[in-house]
């Protein structure tokens, strides 16, 4: 009998062009055997122990040397916390700085699964408009005068679903209104690395802000199954997060698999595997890009410089209804609705290229060409 | 430089009997290695994918086989889901099912890092009496005259601080109130496997009640930085837990782990190192509890038939002054006070068996006499 391993499941010889998880033959298992064999034949076995509440000390020495390469800035290593993974990350922010019926502001559209991780922190969302320079600034400001959030939630680089990347002024706006009326910034910067075109603007760590968390995650990098990830912060909310009581009892979120990857990190296997997915990547944005044009030349959208998603627009159209009628066709969308916190965004789809090779991209796009007929 | 691995950090030649993680020639290394090298050169890599919600079905159908060996019924997979811990676990069910003010009942003593996390959640705990059969039914009778609690924490078997084990009478008594008043129960049941005389009554989850969640975990039986533990409970419970928004977005808790965890469990090692583990922490409950007899004979206290804890009384003795005292004899405790939901239990003591060998259990008993002189 074949049981369920991975999360997602789709019927064969359906294209599902909504799920934003990596192929299969993305994910660097190789890599990952050859470093926990090289790893775990040492005989140093304190990472099978409770491991240190902000993560093991050699695995952030190299993972911050890693981030300082790629930032245009140092990294402290206690500037950094090691998570099971962004939702992990959310969800423990969520427990400690926020109760339920606060406010926290999201974009619109924004990422629609961490909408539901804050509903189960009871939390009450407001969207903030987006443009194609991201989260509006003049938005924001204009709801900062009617209620304060806890938290304000932005994915500011190829942002999931719109591809967007926040601009470097309005970063520096952002975080000079977190700092005027006090509240936090989440950013979920799962994307960051994932350039196919020029480096996008800093991560909001470069801030040294009181007021920013940033998030990283290696499920876009190596592999989701690991549940790795960090969070960059100042000391000052850092003392708050390492002192939380799941980790005082259980340890560092992950000391098994960080010190896998480390070896991953150190061996300089995690570029590589990045250089490989940033090429692979590349080729398939094109792909995508040069279908849409082709066979639905009535879609409005923006070609992505980075990350996962096509957030396509087609004027009049009902996605939800779209999705169900492409069902038939073997072809899956995500509907803007599921992206939205007020109900709207009903003729948007999110379309990935994170699953399907160029091929099956160009015969998925082809089937919903049928299906809008 | 040497960095953090490990979370506890002792000084050299200190003997530090209050701390209740396990030795390090106890974590299986070699164990694991095989593992990971035997599971990680198959082809299928599916659990480097996010996974499923409740845990990859293959683990949980070995695992399950494992526990219906161990317990006396039939585990069914599709009552266990795959935590990253019992710590995280009880997160999870905090956030899923309290809300800040909420008022939950735990044992007098309880395992005070489990309070800290109830306290993140803004929690408000009562305590209930236990004597050397566990919880006192009639004070928990009593205490829901005045207030429903949300949920009732309990550690059953052998538990942390105290040793003592419920009886299956109490056990009953528990369930059926659980169901009269409609609270939850988390069965923390981490000690379960670690008996050194007879089996102790079978896992709260043999009740298959709609009012009761079993918790266990990796980290006393195999090793506690894999982050890898387990709950058990009825279905009313698990479509609840398993559709919580932190699964819906980062998938099941660790899948990584677990595909390593399912060799150690199908080669029959995880058996192995368990009897071997209770092998030895039999001959060092003998040592320990013949140390203190011999050197502390105002010492009062049960000799435990599983688990890690002595939970010792010195009449008159203020257990928080002795342990400053002790840190110049280099030798630790944990004070009783940090055990208490409401300020008492200051003349007792929690002693482990789990990080120290028998030698250094005498000498550090020794140490403690010289500090009482």
């Amino acid at each position: 009998m074949k049981l369920q391993t991975a999360q997602i499941q789709v019927p064969e010889n359906f294209i599902d062009l909504g799920r934003g998880d990596p192929a299969f033959n993305l994910l660097p298992l190789e890599m990952l055997h050859s470093a926990a064999h090289n790893r775990l034949r040492d005989s140093d076995n304190s990472f099978l122990q409770y491991g240190t509440e902000k993560g093991d000390g050699y695995f952030r020495t190299a993972f911050a040397n890693f981030l300082s390469k790629k930032y245009n800035f140092a990294v402290d290593i206690e500037s950094l916390f090691i998570t099971s993974g962004i939702s992990a990350g959310l969800d423990l922010l969520c427990t400690l700085f926020t109760k339920p019926n606060d406010t926290i502001f999201v974009e619109e559209p924004s990422y629609f699964l961490a909408l539901k991780i804050f509903a189960d922190h009871g939390l009450k969302v407001a969207s903030i408009r987006t443009d194609e320079h991201g989260l509006v600034i003049d938005d924001l400001i204009l709801k900062l005068k009617s209620v304060k959030p806890k938290f304000v939630y932005v994915i500011p680089t190829f942002q999931n679903p719109a591809g967007r990347t926040l601009t470097q002024e309005r970063r520096e706006q952002l975080i000079s209104l977190a700092k005027e009326h006090d509240f936090l910034i989440f950013a979920d910067e799962v994307y960051q690395f994932l350039n196919y075109t020029q480096e996008p603007p800093n991560s909001l760590a470069s801030f040294h802000s009181e007021h920013v968390i940033s998030l990283g995650s290696f499920s876009k990098i190596l592999a989701p199954g690991l549940r790795l990830g960090w969070l960059q912060t100042h000391e000052s909310l850092m003392q708050k997060i390492s002192s939380a009581g799941v980790l005082d009892s259980g340890g560092g979120m992950n000391p098994f698999t960080s010190t896998i990857v480390r070896h991953v990190i150190e061996s300089g296997n995690l570029e590589k595997n990045l250089a490989s997915l940033k090429q692979t990547f590349t080729k398939r944005i094109k792909v995508m890009d040069e279908c849409l044009r082709k066979y639905i030349p009535s879609a409005e959208f923006y070609t992505p410089h980075g990350g996962y998603f096509f957030w396509v627009r087609i004027p009049n159209v009902d996605m939800t209804e779209l999705r169900e009628k492409a069902k038939t066709h073997h072809v899956g969308l995500r509907q803007g609705l599921l992206f939205s916190s007020n109900d709207s965004l009903k003729d948007y789809m999110r379309l990935s290229i994170s699953f399907y090779d160029e091929g099956q991209l160009e015969e998925g796009i082809v089937r919903l060409k049928k299906c809008l007929e």
